[in-house]
């Protein structure tokens, strides 16, 4: 089962917009085992835990399992991590999504996809907080609006077919739970207001088609102010991209990567170098990727 | 010249989300005098100034012929107050629109909209504090987001034919300053981004038509909770709204004017009589009228 990476806090969205990206993903396989419980195959990586109770995968497997009262069944899990540790791109949230998925069609597919997302995000939340926004694009596809997580209700956003998305992954990592440490708990009646304005103007941009009005909407006064001082390079990449014609450029999650919007390849190609060469003038190694939204999210990609 | 009502703050939209509406507006007539300066010779309201330094249409008159270098024209206003003063369907802001576009007009055009608009918002921070949410749509017409004052950036927003507004007047006054006062400084970091996503989750059900949606989008955290107990009645009739099938239901602008969302000429009329039934039984008279968004904004009524 193959589950997208995805851009969180898409610009001001903070917590409640996301976008499900083309390209790299996680992938689980869940097979049958003998005893009872969860086992962890192979994890992905070398610095995940290979613990069932700490690896998103097996914490929303386990769940699943649970909601669907298979006490009785054993799984093994078989990670294939696409995805960078800590890299804000949604990591944690494909495995745990690509996870849930994959021992839900194991078993025969007893969950619908709204109790998937809660047994996913029984995972995130041990990791990331309780935030949906990476997850529910990487399960259902797409550009979602979090209107509510309880009762959920979700609004998809339409993305013009030219939109491209540039995200720029600096050797850097910053776990989640730090990035949340440094957000203010209270917010300037003034600074939410613009916040507010800013999220419906990138809404309207993406639902009108409007893409040179995303560059005046990616216009973050909350998060990306408050984690831009932990990310050395960030300032000066969105600079250059910005400088190169981007049609807007922040934070992706938590960070570290960076994304901009391009209306056409050929933009999307500058910006990529635009960013990564002001990514080695400060000593950082980068890499770029070029992608879409991607509109599936979560699928089958081996047989069950 | 005429000038629409219109709803500010709508729902979430503290601020940053207003429109025009269809009915009553206010309207100014700008003669030439033989002596410079504003006078004005029907305020429009036995409670209104006959102060050109206190009354909007004035103060937004003498704005104009400030910007336009036109010190010595003399004018004498004319205005007919068509909204009700402090009820929160922006007659402050339809008298000092009506006043600049008439005085404009009468020296032959020479300011271009976003002047005027300015020229407005000198008269309105006098009295409402500096916000457009009233202004812009009075003088352009439409549903806007207003994503900046300055530089001034307004998107507009696509409204849906079938969309009725219901605007229900208890007999009460709430001077925007008072209900200004009552707003939080500071919003916790949660409040902000559930208002943030129910203003986008507002901008989305508009662009896409979705009338239902809305229903669940009118969501403000921040002004009703702060302005409802400075509103008797406004509970009960909201409650009425609701059950009698609103697509939202809200406080307009600073209040007391109560608006209400209808797909059809039927629902708005049920909506009408339930509010209105629930002000009463609460011992406050109140008035309904059925209306649309306005798509004009000011215009010419009467030659100049």
């Amino acid at each position: 089962m193959f589950a997208p990476g995805g851009i969180g806090n898409v610009g001001p969205g903070l917590d409640i917009l996301g976008c499900a990206v083309t390209g790299a993903g996680d992938t689980v396989r869940a097979t049958r085992s003998a005893s009872a419980g969860i086992r962890i195959d192979a994890p992905g990586h070398p610095d995940l835990p290979c613990d069932p109770e700490l690896h998103t995968s097996a914490i929303a497997a386990a769940s699943v399992l649970r909601m669907a009262g298979a006490h009785d069944v054993g799984v093994t899990l078989n990670v294939v991590k696409g995805l960078p540790l800590a890299g804000g791109q949604g990591g944690s949230s494909a495995s745990a999504v690509a996870g849930a998925v994959a021992v839900n069609a194991m078993i025969g597919n007893p969950l619908g996809r709204v109790d998937l997302l809660r047994a996913a995000l029984s995972a995130e939340e041990r990791v990331a907080g309780r935030h949906i926004d990476n997850l529910a694009p990487c399960l259902f596809g797409g550009m979602l609006l979090i209107r509510s997580i309880e009762p959920l209700d979700l609004v998809s956003i339409p993305v013009p077919d030219a939109l491209r998305i540039v995200l720029v992954h600096p050797r850097q990592q910053l776990r989640t739970a730090e990035a949340r440490g440094v957000l203010p708990s209270l917010i300037p009646r003034e600074t939410a207001l613009a916040q507010a304005s800013a999220v419906a103007g990138l809404v309207a941009a993406f639902c009108s088609g409007d893409l040179p009005a995303l560059r005046r909407a990616v216009d973050d006064r909350i998060a990306e102010p408050a984690r831009a001082p932990l990310l050395p390079g960030f300032d000066a990449a969105k600079r250059a991209a910005l400088d190169a014609g981007a049609l807007g450029c922040s934070i992706s999650g938590a960070g570290p990567t960076v994304f901009a919007f391009a209306d056409s390849d050929a933009l999307a190609d500058a910006l990529s170098r635009a960013m990564c060469s002001a990514y080695a003038a400060a000593g950082i190694v980068a890499t770029a990727r070029i992608a879409r939204v991607d509109p599936v999210g979560a699928r089958v990609v081996v047989a069950a």
